[in-house]
This record gives C-alpha cells, sequence and structure tokens, in this order.
C-alpha cells in the first residue's frame, strides 16, 4: 500500500492528494511536518521536503510532486490527466510549471512563511508589507487564470487536466490562509467552485491546520 | 524551423540545447536576455522567462525547460533521455528536479544574482558572504554526485539520462561564474569531464558572456 508523505498546507501534497483521488489509487496519509524532522521521513528523502509517495513492500520511493504525477500518470489508466496531443501536454506542463513554481514563489511561499511558519515556528507576527506583496501579485495570476478561462473551458483547454489541480492546490492553500481577494475575479472564482465541488477536493477542505483557522469561505463551495 | 528564445548562462536554456543537441533537432537561436525586455518575446510567453522554443510556421510556442524536454521526449525517436520503467523514469525526472529547483536556488540563481546582475544590470559589488554561501551549498551538492556516480554508472542509474543534462546545465553555469571548487570532488568531477566532452557540451563551452570571463579551467574537458 502506498503512504503519502504531506502535510495539509503543503501545495504539492495537495497536488498529488488530487491526482489520487481522481485516479483513485488507495494510499494512507502521513503526516510530515516540515519543522519536525524525522529520521524515517529524511533516510527516504535527499530532498527533504514534502510530498513522498513510499510503498515499504515494493521498496518504491517517489520524490517530487511532478514525477509523482508523472508516475501515476504512466501507470494508472483512469482519468488521463496529461493528456491529449504532445502540443497539449507541453501546453499542461508549462501550466503547472507556472503554478508549482511562479504562483508558489510569488504567493503561497510568502504566505505558508508569514502565516504559517512564524505562528508556529519562529514565534513572530506577520509582517504585512510580504502579505500584501503576496496578495498583489496573487491578484495578477487571478487576472491570468480569468484570462484562460474566459478564453477555454478548463485551464490548459478543452479538457480538465493536472495544470487544474496544480493551480487549485497552490490556491486553495493561499486562500486557507486568507492571501485571495476574489473580488474582480469572477471567472478564476467560477473555475475554483467547479474544482471546489469535486469529490476529490472535499477532504482537503475538511482538513485544519492547529492554530491557524481558515476564513468562513474557505470550504464552501459556493463562495 | 524552430527557435530557442535563451541567452548563454541561462542554465534551463543550456538543458534545452544539450537535449535538441542531443536529438539532433534543427533549430536557430535567438538570444533573450531577461534584462532587455523584447516585445516578440514576451508576447510569447506570459512567464516572461527562457527558455522558449517556438515555430512561426507551425503556430508552436512551447515554454518551460521541462515542458520543451518533455515534448522533445515525446515527439523524436532518437537519443531518449527519459527513460526505463515508469519507477526508472520517476527517479530521472525526481533528480532532474533536484537540479532544476534545488542546485538553481541555493546555487546557480544566487551567483547570476551576484556575479551577472550585478556586474551588468544593477553595477554593484558581489557580495562576498552570498557568494560563500552559494559555494558551501555547491559543495553539498557535489558531494550528493559524488555519492551517485560512486553507486551509479551515470545520475538516474545505468543509463545517461535528463538527469545528467539537468546537473551538467546547472553546474557548467555554476562553474562559469567560479562558483564550484572541484577538490575533493573526484567522483563528480571524472563524471563531469565526461559530460563536457560530449559533442553536444562543446559549442556550450564555447560562447562567452560580454564582460564575463570564465575561469581559465570552465573550458577544458581536462580539468
Amino acid at each position: 500500500m502506498w503512504k503519502l508523505y504531506q502535510f495539509t498546507l503543503c501545495p504539492f501534497s495537495r497536488k498529488v492528494r488530487l491526482a489520487l483521488a481522481e485516479k483513485g489509487v488507495a494510499h494512507d496519509l502521513v503526516t510530515a511536518l516540515p519543522w519536525a524532522p524525522d529520521e524515517a521521513f529524511d533516510a527516504l528523502n535527499h530532498f527533504g521536503r514534502t510530498p513522498v509517495l513510499h510503498d515499504a513492500e515494493r521498496k518504491l520511493t517517489l520524490v517530487d510532486s511532478q514525477a509523482i504525477c508523472e508516475f501515476l500518470e504512466e501507470t494508472e489508466d483512469r482519468t488521463p490527466l496529461v493528456l491529449g496531443t504532445a502540443v497539449q501536454r507541453a501546453e499542461i506542463r508549462k501550466l503547472v510549471a507556472l503554478f508549482d513554481q511562479g504562483f508558489f514563489a510569488d504567493v503561497t511561499h510568502p504566505l505558508l512563511h508569514e502565516k504559517m511558519k512564524k505562528r508556529i515556528v519562529l514565534r513572530q507576527a506577520p509582517d504585512s508589507g510580504q502579505l500584501r506583496q503576496a496578495m498583489k501579485l496573487a491578484h495578477e495570476h487571478l487576472e491570468y487564470i480569468d484570462w484562460l478561462v474566459g478564453t477555454r473551458r478548463w485551464l490548459a483547454g478543452a479538457q480538465l487536466s493536472l495544470a487544474d489541480f496544480a493551480a487549485a492546490a497552490q490556491i486553495s492553500v493561499a486562500d486557507y490562509l486568507g492571501g485571495i481577494d476574489w473580488a474582480g475575479h469572477e471567472e478564476a472564482q467560477g473555475w475554483y467552485r467547479v474544482m471546489k465541488s469535486r469529490p476529490s477536493f472535499r477532504p482537503l477542505l475538511a482538513e485544519k491546520m492547529d492554530g491557524i483557522p481558515p476564513p468562513r469561505h474557505y470550504a464552501d463551495v459556493n463562495s
């Protein structure tokens, strides 16, 4: 049986959890918090970061959210998420990289630092300038999603794909941390409501991180 | 005909150039410097970063080095670089992510900031503390390569793969900028000498960035 080492507010763990759920792959969750070093986890993973997908019986250890998602794509027939022609697949992977790297660096990472790490580990108040900057950049990313959803049915084209799940995973963590202002982003919000309504998404929305309550609208699929 | 928008010291452009050369894919190079905004380039690329692979006749625009490499893998039969079983391919993609993301953030990006951007754009002296920290982290990454090469023929296993090219692309930029001290890393150095000797690598080693001369050993395949 697969074990997924992850934690609630890790956007890359969320991306893999969504892919596992969409594909119906059985797995257990193991919490691996970034500030609680764990020898068993560290031994699996030179990278030192979540998510890691591990099967002790088969002696398989998969590291890096995109390597894991590509592995699932190659080994599970159900619900293809990197699909279509080579050009369409390149578009999906480009958008995955934009959210995994660009949105994460601009928005999710600073929010996690200011609102999770400072509260739980460093015991410091968040820097309001950093939060404002993250929200300003979130606004620019949401504008891009407005544009994508205005011209296509899903982010990467006519089909639901890993691009939608990578984006929704990042946005859901930012939204949990109060970093998303949906005002003026009706298209993006409509797309995100549809993502939140998927059965694969519901368990994520029900989880809470100790000491960090999400805003009221976070788990509401109608807002 | 493909055009690759890139610049000499962009490690992600180098990774794609190596893949294109190994696979024998004809292409022209177009220089796109990060500090010289270019309307034609920006119109291709919301990401705003190199590399971008573009074919005007076929109206194809591929963005993100990994999306480009996966596209080449799916469309070119020659010299497979993401090869083997699904597990082996996951190992290759994990190591690509480790070098594209971990090595870049720890080593290549700070060196480019201190020794390229500060010299050419900001007209400032490099911060010696930042350079020391980048070289210290480079040392840790080289230790990991020593270990990989001590246990396997190539970085990801028995076969040359995209992991070797992603790593060599990052290291070659760090080495150009004087950020690599090979002392004590004989295994990694032996592996890198073999990479430098490949015909795909030679054109990269012959190029220079205006105003930033590489150290003497940089292009020498025997050192």
